[in-house]
């Protein structure tokens, strides 16, 4: 039968002290010590140790209720325990897990812990730090609430890549080609015409063959986007605010997570460096000996740029600004020229590193139906494919800018997770489809 | 140049009569009688009146900015207009819109209007419709957020579908065969295992030929599971709960965009009735005459029923219980016979009908694995297909059950949108892939 008493959560526990409570949650782990057994209760809140005898315990895993009084016990975690005095299997384990729970550490063969995901996905690390990544993303919507941005939910199957035609996965879409979303970015634009700002939190895909540390094939993306700007200068400045908000969120909600995991949360500058990247490239190599290859910043250069602007600067991130077209889409605004016509060379696009890995990119974009025409042409894109996005820009769309945070790679980053994959519930790889 | 006046919303007009401010937005509409020009400017908060004389005045939609001094005016919209001293446009529209966006009726070409969808969105009762439907969503989270769950992001990309195989949308992931995911079913419920309480607010797909103004292939769920329940009647009390909050969220924040639409916002009663389905065919066949084909209820069976709660008992909303097994997927958990053993026939599934339309399907679920894979066996499924989703139950899953939402379809039926494609930004249905 069960017990009239509500359920207390391990966290209420000093509430309760010399009292009867009633617990529920998973047998995280036992022992037996003749004759006096130990076992530890794990809720969502955390995990409780009670103590009792004569139990007949069940499978590790298995969901239990413990009814008993709560005990000061400073050994015990959280500072209390629980005298058993009845003690109820709800569901048992029907076969032991096939790694210990309480015992999981990532860097032990990563691939089979996450073969067994669906109950690995339980350890408390793991556990830690999806809740994490649910705190940040919460932030991240209050945040832009406050500021005036509405939520859309945009296409995720599409009749083309918004990046080009690369890297999409192919849809049978009722015998139609299609593809799966690489990003909202001509969506949110479109959607600036109807509510000025506005975000999105959605999947998004990228068909990318190689599998490394910092890319999932499904990623969640926090897309913004904002009309009515002067430049991208206004596109960092809320991106600033909005990291702000964010790390004082997980810092009032996530400290025990970060314990947890034995990581810090970073401090947000009022006002982030900015560096151009044609500086950022030459400060590398003058610096730090590296000479940086393509158009961009190679990983290395990501690192040692932030490592610089840690040490000169005590900061933690850092945007490199004015990235050329060559790096950049074709719908990026380019630089004006003092003149006010466009510099052939320069985009209004940054980048944001956090220690030392790119979190994000974002800029202003093209908002003049004529210079975007011209940067398809530049581009050697066929307009036709185009259509579609180009459309909107017949109808007075404002100057606008945005950004995307790829929720995964930014929960990682945060917390020392050295693979995006383990910021993922059920990640997609090139070689995972399951579970 | 630029006025650096602070930009000023349509809603905060009424603070600053009698000041000059600076208003940015769309050119909503134009006129001019003889020398004066009124002009509506269109913002995410509202429409302005502006008089000037002598402007030369772009087409619609451009974006434009008008500084001028704000005067009390019982006719204008919200009581206020702006007497123009300086207009500058933004950015031009380079052809008058396809439609007249002030104008236009969903009922009128509806066909005409998605095609042209990238401006037809800012209409002003689309706006509304998008608006109701974000705060909608934001008031699902904020109140489950109070009642302890946590947001989870699940895989789209699947190797085989929840509900089973029909209605998949195949995709080609790295040659492998792959689906779009129907549901998140199974990993909301393996996260019951980590959070015992969470939701998930993202796209589901559903490849169905036919085309009603129900369904949409493309959909924005809400889904929502909750572990240590005694039984589905505690999900439907969540769930009661939880519409009782986004209501009142709704006459909060929305009343201007229901009023717009012509639709009132519902009272969730405390304790929203509850009716078995074999009665509730019963009573729909008796009192109105209506014989119900099928196992479950009929469209029109749908509209009596909520017909007769509505006149009975002045609700809107009514539970529909204990459905078969027969309408129900193998993951119901079934009816308990007085003894404890399941009942051969009917399930802990309801449907929750709203207005005349099922709004949501829930219940519990099986958590013990050998009733599971028992019931797979019923089913005539083979267990292999099943595996991922049988092997966290035998690990010790407590007693849960859940439901899920279409926001499209709630938003729809809240504000008397007939067809369910109105309700999206962007809807895919059988013939539309674009925008």
């Amino acid at each position: 039968m069960t017990s009239t008493l509500p359920r207390t959560l391990t966290r209420e526990l000093p509430q309760h002290e010399g009292q009867t409570v009633r617990l529920q949650g998973f047998l995280h782990a036992r022992r037996d010590l003749g004759g006096v057994q130990f076992l530890v209760l794990r809720d969502v809140s955390g995990l409780t140790q009670c103590v009792g005898s004569g139990l007949e315990l069940p499978l590790a895993e298995s969901s239990v209720e413990v009814v008993g009084r709560v005990k000061a016990h400073p050994k015990a975690p959280g500072g209390f325990e629980v005298q058993v005095e009845s003690f109820r299997v709800i569901t048992p384990a029907v076969e032991a897990p096939p790694v210990e729970i309480p015992k999981m550490e990532w860097n032990v063969n990563p691939e089979t812990m996450l073969d067994y995901r669906v109950v690995t996905v339980r350890g408390l690390k793991e556990r830690a730090a999806l809740k994490v990544q649910a705190e940040l993303v919460a932030a991240f919507r209050e945040h832009l609430n406050t500021e005036g941005f509405t939520e859309i939910s945009t296409p995720k199957i599409v009749s083309a890549g918004a990046e080009g035609g690369a890297n999409l996965f192919p849809i049978d879409y009722f015998g139609a080609p299609a593809y799966l979303a690489q990003s909202p970015q001509l969506y949110k634009q479109i959607m600036v015409g109807v509510f000025e700002r506005v975000y999105e939190v959605a999947p998004v895909y990228r068909a990318e063959e190689h599998a490394t540390s910092r890319h999932l094939n499904e990623y969640l993306s926090l897309d913004v986007e904002l009309g009515f700007i002067e430049s991208e200068e206004d596109v960092m400045a809320l991106q600033n605010r909005l990291l702000a908000a964010i790390m004082e969120r997980l810092k009032e909600r996530c400290a025990p997570e970060f314990a947890l995991l034995g990581a810090t949360i970073p401090d947000v500058p009022a006002h982030i460096p900015r560096i151009p990247l044609m500086e950022a490239r030459q400060l590398v190599t003058e610096k730090y000996g590296h000479a940086v290859g393509g158009k961009d910043l190679d990983p290395e250069a990501e690192r040692l740029l932030s490592q610089h602007y840690a040490e000169t600067e005590g900061s933690d991130f850092v945007f490199v600004t004015k990235y050329p077209r060559a790096a950049r889409p074709f719908y990026a605004h380019p630089e004006l020229n003092a003149d006010g016509t466009p510099n052939a060379e320069l985009t209004r696009g940054y980048d944001l590193l956090f220690r030392g890995i790119e979190i994000t990119s974002g800029g202003q974009r093209i908002h003049d139906h004529a210079m975007l025409l011209e940067s398809i042409a530049a581009y050697k894109l066929r307009p036709e494919s185009l259509e579609g996005y180009t459309e909107v820009f017949k109808y007075g769309m404002p100057p606008h800018g945005g950004f995307a945070i790829g929720a995964e790679r930014l929960t990682a980053k945060l917390l020392g997770i050295a693979n995006v994959r383990y910021a993922r519930a059920f990640p997609r790889d090139r070689h995972r489809l399951t579970p």
